[in-house]
């Protein structure tokens, strides 16, 4: 091993906010004693259990600590996972952005929507360019991924030079730019690499992912096999090669396309704007142009191909599309794989368009963005760092680069998995975890931001299991006697066949437990309403065999 | 197309009560004028906006409108899907359950359960034997799936003879008992065979599946690869096969086994009891013995295979465990892949399991106990039927397995995709839809059965997404006028920040809609209640861009 730092340097610390603990919050601080550089800043998407939330985004709560030494935000690549906090975090702590091109591009849309372009630095960089950020140098190097202006990072830190590779796969022969700049990686390595930052989502696969061009060809067949049906072709929105290929084809099949679903259309609007798609003239036309052309001579690209719910495609599969009615004539084409934890949304809408009589290709349409176990090797041995931190992906991923990484001689204690908030310092060149800072998850519910806590995620689960029984009592506020009947009320909730008898005995036990309080000389509500929970819970588990959330409510009354 | 029925003998109809519409529910009625029998009776695993819905079983006013025509059930094995709604089925509608040696010991076990056993006559069949149940002649045919004991159905019927394979696969070295009676099939099939009613599952895969003794190769190997670490092995509890070569190869090993997990002591204790399963003496050892030997001298097979939340290997995984604790010195197998819709709480298992520093495998461990296309074209080939009606699995396996009948040169008009509750009738031999009857899903929730309906599904997704907000108004019962202050209760739902002044706000809204409500005369407090829902709805919405339930109660006090 080379040496590759001069001792007293400045100690560097490397610092995840998000990660293995929230997927998809991709957040990482990088800092000296004077300076802070923020890579990605991505959106967790809500646990099932997290019930009604929209958005999980990170705490920030060590930026705002750390406000002042705050350089910039540096970012990979614009998917949700990696740009979508950025709004959020923005506002609390501002900071100039820098990117490629169709990310700052993304990344700009995305603030407009929020109302704070302006208030914002951004600086759009050249792959192979390098910024200087207080201690660090941060230089862009081209990679390729399921999105178009993907970038991997090298920082150069006072403790050596440090690699991440972003989200990536290596594409000999992508669509639009250059293949992943595989000689940088390569004179990176022999000038030496302290530690390497390495996307593990793939990492369980064996073998290569295939270049995307692979699947124009099969699109290309399809289109051949389908020359008499409409095609549509659900894909990710920011898939803009994917997109690209698609136009491409049709546009060799004489067919017109229409884009449909509003992120679809805002991100192939920003990349045809930046020339990172191609569209042939009179191509593109608009959705309500469609009846005017031949059905076989149309292709329609559209959002949804992960099941979401509102999405044109989940529309057109269930009859609610305004401008798109699924019959025998129309072939849909999944151009994706569905995310983990949506296969089953994903088969219903598959299930629905063949229930409508249309043809439904989802085999070999599709190819990750993400590097596979050689492609991983590959960067492994073009750089030979001296640690390895695997990134991206749940700890079984993570876990799976580990060994990889151990495969070829990385020293297991060199190999640091990183749970969300450790710091792991480098100091004369050594790694060593040295602490932990504050972080966590914020959930955004509607326009509140970290109202919705544990307890309301408890109530929820509690209430869509359950339902609720509500227990209204009017009270004197003098005596304390009861004026009114006990009134009961449930939503999400309902008794045994004979309902209207076990009403009136609930009201009973209600009655009979405000008696037993007051023989006691029980006068406290909170006991009261304590008794009468515990006396209701237990009537209605022995009737139901179900518990419902109980709330008595008290009204006091001045006679 | 040789001659296979008389003309003017008795229409012969098939009802599938389940199946399509709830996957997992699989009945189907075979029916003549003056006889019926049902084949499988299954339960439906609730889908995922079913809140709070433990199980779903068939609707069964059709049979109870009929039930002096049922004969019988006659079951084809022991998944649950096939028979889980057994011992609610029978207790609407007693009649005989046939079935063969191990099937019938599940489902015997089942009904002690549900204290019906001796209510319920039941006579096991064996391979090659035919029963007579009214106008039809019912063969039992031995085939090979993920359960030993499974049948296929030869039916004689006034029409010709219709063949359903129920779950199978060709395995033509299966661990116990003999492989699927592919002969049969044969003779059958030049006999003639009207319909064919084919197992879809994986009518998608191209291909052949692979034997089940190919699983114990792997596991072999993973024995031979972890020799110091104690195994534990998760799979299906009823997967008595796969069991069956665990327990060989941990003898071979000489390790000890524990069997953990409710459903798989009660799977393998039938088993055992009738012979399916062959355990050498010493082998099994209960669980509070573990601590007496070895880690790396025994094996654990558990349930929780697919992530259920409660089963043995989650609370393993979570620590919660009372008896196993897992290290670094566990090698934990998945031989099981998830079914759709258990990925995620899978690999939550998975990297918890990691996380505590424990080995975990699941990759080769499993093959499917259904058939492949090859498969599936081998049946079609053997028996010829006229007519196709694919059974078991989503549309999209239907679909597929459609696509493979035509290929194999059934008419397209001979093949029939039933939705529940579909009248497919035979008359003349000619396959007509007909009609349909009522059928549909009841769910389960606790003690109720049918209770929940649609409108507490809503209120309960309602209240997940949102919580509610309560208002309780104490009314003076003559003059209407309100006598207390309106008190707000929340649950599930949070306001924004500075609750205190929105609560403040919220109760002036309610008493404006009063106030409003007085002046314009509204005194019916139903209308009262609507307006009041109205008014707290839009504040909301444009306070905190939520929609809550909003539940007034009017309390009435005579004063």
């Amino acid at each position: 091993m080379k040496k590759i730092v001069n001792e007293n340097t400045q100690n560097v610390r490397i610092i995840p906010l998000g990660g293995l603990e929230q997927i998809g919050m991709n957040i990482t601080v990088f800092e000296t004693d004077d300076s802070i550089f923020v890579l990605d800043c991505g959106l967790g998407f809500p646990e099932d259990d997290m019930f009604g939330v929209d958005l999980v985004i990170p705490d920030t709560t060590y930026l705002q600590e750390n406000a002042d030494k705050i350089k910039g935000f540096v970012i990979t690549h614009a998917h949700e996972d990696h740009i979508g906090a950025l709004p959020y975090v923005l506002k609390e702590i501002n900071a100039p952005i820098y990117a490629t091109k169709l990310t700052m591009g993304i990344i700009e849309r995305k603030l407009e929507e929020h109302n704070i372009l302006d208030k914002i630095q951004r600086k759009v960089i050249k792959f192979g360019q390098t910024i200087t950020l207080g201690d660090f140098h941060v230089e862009f190097i081209k990679t390729n991924h399921s999105i178009v202006d993907a970038a991997a990072i090298a920082i150069y830190t006072p403790q050596g030079i440090i690699i991440h590779t972003g989200d990536f796969k290596v594409d000999y022969t992508p669509i639009y730019g250059d293949a992943i700049d595989l000689q940088r990686f390569g004179e990176l390595g022999k000038k030496g690499v302290l530690a390497l930052m390495c996307d593990s989502t793939n990492a369980e696969r064996p073998g290569f992912t295939p270049s995307e061009r692979t699947v124009g060809r099969t699109l290309r067949n399809i289109f051949d096999e389908h020359k008499n049906n409409r095609i549509i072709v659900a894909t990710f929105a920011s898939n803009v090669d994917r997109v690209q290929q698609i136009i491409n084809i049709a546009y060799e099949f004489g067919r017109k396309v229409v884009i449909e679903g509003r992120s679809m259309i805002n991100i192939i609007d920003t990349a045809m704007k930046l020339e990172c798609l191609n569209v042939p003239d009179d191509t593109l036309i608009d959705i309500d142009m469609i009846k005017n052309y031949p059905e076989e001579k149309t292709v329609i690209i559209t959002t949804g191909s992960q099941g979401e719910r509102l999405a044109a495609l989940s529309r057109m599969a269930n009859g609610t599309h305004k401008k798109v009615v699924i019959g025998p004539r129309d072939t849909i084409v999944f151009s994706s794989h569905p995310i983990p934890g949506n296969e089953k949304p994903v088969t219903k809408i598959i299930n629905e368009l063949f229930q409508k009589g249309a043809d439904v290709v989802f085999q070999d349409t599709h190819v990750s963005g993400h590097a596979c176990q050689e492609e991983i090797k590959l960067i492994y041995s073009l750089t030979r760092p001296k640690y390895a931190i695997p990134v991206h992906g749940e700890y079984k991923h993570l876990m799976a680069q580990a060994k990889i990484a151990e495969e070829l001689d990385i020293e297991k204690s060199n190999i640091f998995i990183m749970h969300s908030g450790q710091v792991l310092e480098f100091a004369n060149a050594e790694a060593n975890l040295v602490g932990e800072v504050e972080s966590g998850s914020v959930l955004v519910d509607g326009l509140g931001v970290g109202d919705v806590g544990n307890m309301v995620l408890r109530d929820r689960q509690k209430l869509a299991d359950e339902g609720i029984v509500i227990v209204v009592l009017a009270l004197d506020a003098y005596s304390g006697q009861v004026i009114a009947k006990p009134q009961i009320s449930t939503r999400g909730f309902v008794y045994v066949k004979q309902s209207e008898d076990v009403l009136e005995e609930t009201c009973c036990v209600v009655e009979e437990t405000i008696g037993y309080c007051q023989n006691k000389g029980i006068t406290d509500w909170g006991r009261l309403k304590g008794n009468i929970k515990d006396a209701l819970s237990e009537f209605i588990w022995r009737k139901t065999k179900r518990k419902p959330m109980i709330l008595p409510i008290i009204v006091e009354i001045n006679l």
